[in-house]
Order: structure tokens, then C-alpha cells, then sequence
């Protein structure tokens, strides 16, 4: 449990940068087996690779801060796989191939060599899993708490990616998965809500980034995205982004049983909260057979939410009656 | 000076995302008129964009953090563009042209928009100077001191990419520019040291990375890599890549006149200090003069050092006498 030697230049006195070789020691220990032949060994100034012949690149980055994406007591494995997974997720949202990703790390003084190998194991679980490897990064030090920023790179057909622009009235509104058991399992980790099965909690812990469907889905849905910030706020960006309307219809949001039983006091916090990572598609009437074929086949559920129409980036939630449901949320204060 | 929105996912009460449209706002006012067409109006989960045809990638990450890398009351402007600059400087070792980059910011609560309408202006500004544009990337808080990731891509000829294991015993070990005087500016920002000129506080806040010259060494240079961790330290991962040993003369280590002001007690500080972002180039005799005629061609000054020779990853600095020198800096325990 020794601590991790970090580096920060120029921290020292007389300016002398304080990177030793405990630091690069650290990065062959519990980073080296996690790059590819791109990563040219962790040994240079940057990697190095060929991208795929006739493609183009899918970029994107996302960090995480403890205390504010994940939890003190997470498991360091855990913290690892929703990291990468969070952003496996931006390239399923872009029907894209994962390819790799780079990682900086910024360390507070506590951190212990025990959490890294634990992180760097949830990071090789899931690269294998998913089909990438470690390209680079760098390690520094802070004062205040850990923040992990991961950049992913993957590959998509020439203009095939999933845009969150293309949709149109008439259009179906798809989920993937269920909707809420994150936003409900931060809850529960905070001591505000039961969860026997502990279904909500590890959803919150471990998304499940739906990167097989996001590929076969170019030529079906007409507009993508993830869910991160909570389904109504993210539909909302669908309809900005394509200039229409969207009607959800609140008894079709796909909640999963332990969802169901936390009750109805909690159904706005699953239409509004975050850390979903399931994909909202966009999907034209003629595509929903298509759309049926592709997710069987990736064994991802999928359900129909509501629809798309003509109008001015409005969402409007609606009853089984048929009734607005109104959202007084800060992540929601569009409608 | 109205502190700036910062989005976590799953901070409040109830698990509901606070992603707020005033996020958005801030993304656009501040990020939007800084990305290239591949960035999608920064409205879209990724970047999408056709790799040059016939050419390698190259990618790599840094971090900078508030009180290690930068201080408190350096100007946002110049905070902005060294954190490009730290990175371009990977991509100049790597003899690379700088295509776009990502970046992560993680926003302590009292950051302000005039610091981000300043560190944007510094970027915009070197991106205008280097040729390269915001892709994307992602804005989170953090209760700690602030913390910038930027990940950064560029594009070799295939094969072209100088790495820092193709040094060979008989080759000449060369830098460009001058060597200590960011290590000083950071003394000299401490307190440490006088600066009438301001030119060591101004290497500190501000390198010069040698992008063009970095395009014009393939060929000429058998192994590259920018100096951020001391020349000493990094002239030893070139030994450690290349399996040779370095000899170094400390007479010919160009110092700025600000570095040779400081005086003789300051001469190890340069060699060991960090933040220089100047180059550490192996190159063989025979190339010597394609090595001048392109640094000639760039307006870059560069100064042989010493040279390598057979040997395990040993760096010897000798005095006009000839004799080795010692160091017990931190930075610098290999010898």
C-alpha cells in the first residue's frame, strides 16, 4: 500500500522537476500491459498508427472526478471500466468501432499502488471485452481529488456515423436497456433508497455501453446519442440539434423491476437523472423491423418511448391519459 | 466574473444529473468558435473526421494542473497556450503536423467566465499559430485546484515518426533553443531569483515548441523527444531506448544571457530543471549539415552537446576539464 510516485514538473525547490524514475517504474508496472503496438511501448513522445484504410476517426473525451462520477468506497476495478465505458458509450451513441484510447491520470497524495492495480484489471477487463488498447498518457499530481480524463478513438464508415441532427417528425423515439437505475443507484449509495437486489447500485457502478448495437444501427436511426444527463435533457439536445418536437410517453419508458419497486415517487428521477448510458435513437416507421432485427441479434433490449414530431425543440412528457407530466428538476428545465 | 456552470453528473439530492443548459451556453460562448468541422458544432457525442490518405497518426495527452504546472496568477491567456504548446511539443518530437486536439477541463467552484474567455483567447491564438483546431471534449467540477487534459493529434508520413530508440553510438546529441531558463523563470516566480528581462518567467509561462523544425528531421534525426522532465532525465530515456550511453559537455549547453546572469550556483538547475520543451535530437555526423540547413530554414537555433556512445543507459556530463560532474537533484538519480 506503499504510495504511488507521481510526477508534476518544477514542484520542487530551485524548480527542478520531480519526475523519478519510480514514476515511470509505476507506468511499466500497471500500464505497460494495457497498450497496444500503437502505444510504441509508453517509451516515446506520443503513439504512433495506420488508421484503418478507407475510414474515418470517431474522437471523443470524457473525465471523471471522484466524489462527483464516482464514489469514495467504489471499487478501483470498477472506477476503471465505467471510466472506459463512459466513453465506449459516445462511440456506440456514433455507430462507431472502438480502436483505442489515451489516459491522463491527476492523483491526489493518498492514492495507493493496491488502487491502480486494481483500476488498470477493471481497464483490462473491459478492453478486452470491448476491443481496444491502451495508446498513451500521462500522470500528474493535484491537491485535490482524483480526476481520470480518457480519450477514445474509434472508426466508422466515410459519413456513416450516427449524428444527433438527422431525425424527423414521424420518427419513432427508441431507448435501449432501462431508463433510471443509475440516477437510482447514486441514491442508493447515498443512503436515500433501498435496493435488496443490488441491481441500482451496480448500474450506477457499471453501464453498459451498447457499442455492438451503435454499430449495426447506421442506415436505421436517423439521430443517436447517450444517455448521460438524464433522458428528457438529452432528447431535448435531439430535438435542438434536428429542429423538432418529441412527445415521450412517461408508461412507455422502460423501467427495469427494481426501478418499478423503488415506486412512483421516484419516477421523475429516473426520466431526469444521469449516468444512463443507454443510446436514444431516432428511428422512421419504415426502419422499426430493421431496428427489431439488429437488437435481437445483439441481445440488447429495446423500447419504443414515444415519437417525433414537427415543432420547435420542445419535449413534452405525457400520462398514460394523455395528460403533460410537468418536471420541476435543475437537469430539466426546458419544458 | 460570474462563476462558470460546471456540469457533474449525479451531484445532487435525488441523483439528478445537473447538467444545466447554462453549461451549454458556456460550451458555446466560450469552446464553439474554436472547433474545426470535425467537431460538429461541438453538438454531437464525438468527433468524426477522414484521416489524411496515406499518412500515420500520432497522438498523445498531457495534463496540466493548477499550482504544479502553472501558478495562480499566471494569466489565463498564457495558461491556454502552454497547455497546447506542452502538447504540440509531443508531436514536434514526434516530427508530426499538428491536426486537432480534445480537452478536458475539471473546474474548481470559483473559476470565472473572464478566466475562461481568456484561456480560450489563448488558444485561439495558437491554434491560428500551429494550425490545428478543437475537436471536443468535456467540462466536470471538482472541490480541488483545476485541472487541464488535452489530447492531441497529428499526422506522419508512414514510418516517418522519430522515436527515441534509433540513436546509435558515433551519433552527435543536440537541442535546440536554450536549455534551464523555464526551470529558473520558475525560482524566479517563487521568489528565488532575480529577472530584470523577464525572459526566464516568460520561458517558464510560455515554450516555444519546435513544430516546424520537428517536420523537417525524419531523415536527419535517428532519435527525437522534447525535454519536459530536464535534460538530463530525458537525455537518459534516449539512452535507455537506443541502448547507448550519453556523454554530455556542460560547456556546450546553450544558456540563455538570462540563464548565464543567474550565475554558476544556477548551472545544475538548468540541466536538471523541467518545462523546457526544447528538443533532444540524436544525429549522425553524415547528417550534420542537413541538421543546420533545416534549422537554418526554420529560424531555430540548435547547439551539439556532446554525443553518444556504446554503453548501457549512462549519461556523463564533463566540465571543460573533462572531468564528470555530479548531480543529486531529484530529477536526476540515474548517474
Amino acid at each position: 500500500m506503499d504510495p504511488v510516485p507521481t510526477s508534476g514538473h518544477a514542484t520542487g525547490p530551485g524548480g527542478v522537476a520531480d519526475a523519478t524514475p519510480g514514476e515511470f517504474r509505476f507506468i511499466e508496472r500497471h500500464f505497460l500491459s494495457l497498450a497496444g503496438p500503437a502505444a510504441l511501448g509508453l517509451a516515446d513522445d506520443a503513439a504512433v498508427f495506420a488508421p484503418p484504410p478507407g475510414r474515418e476517426l470517431v474522437v471523443s473525451a470524457d473525465a471523471m472526478v471522484q466524489g462527483v462520477h464516482f464514489l469514495p468506497g467504489d471499487s478501483p476495478d470498477s472506477v476503471g471500466r465505467k471510466l472506459l465505458r463512459v466513453n465506449l458509450s459516445d462511440l456506440a451513441a456514433m455507430g462507431a468501432v472502438p480502436l483505442g484510447y489515451l489516459l491522463t491520470v491527476t492523483l491526489p497524495p493518498d492514492m495507493t499502488d493496491d488502487w491502480f492495480a486494481g483500476f488498470c484489471s477493471g481497464l483490462a477487463a473491459d478492453q478486452a471485452e470491448f476491443g481496444l488498447s491502451l495508446l498513451g498518457g500521462d500522470t500528474t499530481s493535484t491537491s485535490g481529488p482524483l480526476v481520470l480524463s480518457l480519450t477514445i478513438l474509434g472508426h466508422v464508415a466515410p459519413g456513416a456515423a450516427l449524428r444527433r441532427n438527422g431525425a424527423a417528425a414521424g420518427d419513432g423515439l427508441w431507448v435501449t436497456g432501462s431508463i433510471g437505475d443509475a440516477a437510482l443507484g447514486l441514491v442508493v449509495l447515498q443512503g436515500g433508497l433501498e435496493d435488496p437486489s443490488g441491481h441500482l447500485a451496480a448500474r450506477y457502478r457499471l453501464p453498459l455501453p451498447r457499442v455492438a448495437l451503435g454499430q449495426a444501427l447506421p442506415g436505421i436511426a436517423t439521430a443517436a446519442m447517450d444517455i448521460s444527463d438524464g433522458l428528457l435533457q438529452d432528447c431535448w439536445h435531439v430535438c435542438r440539434q434536428s429542429h423538432v418536437a418529441a412527445v415521450i410517453e412517461a408508461a412507455l419508458v422502460p423501467l427495469s423491476g427494481a426501478a418499478r419497486e423503488a415506486g412512483p415517487a421516484w419516477r421523475s428521477t429516473c426520466l431526469t437523472g444521469g449516468d444512463d448510458y443507454e443510446l436514444l435513437l431516432a428511428v422512421p416507421p419504415a426502419n422499426e423491423a430493421a431496428l427489431r432485427a439488429a437488437a435481437l441479434a445483439c441481445g440488447t433490449d429495446i423500447s419504443r418511448i414515444g415519437h417525433l414530431e414537427a415543432g420547435t425543440c420542445r419535449v413534452r412528457v405525457l400520462d398514460a391519459a394523455g395528460a403533460e407530466l410537468d418536471f420541476e428538476r435543475r437537469g430539466w428545465s426546458h419544458l
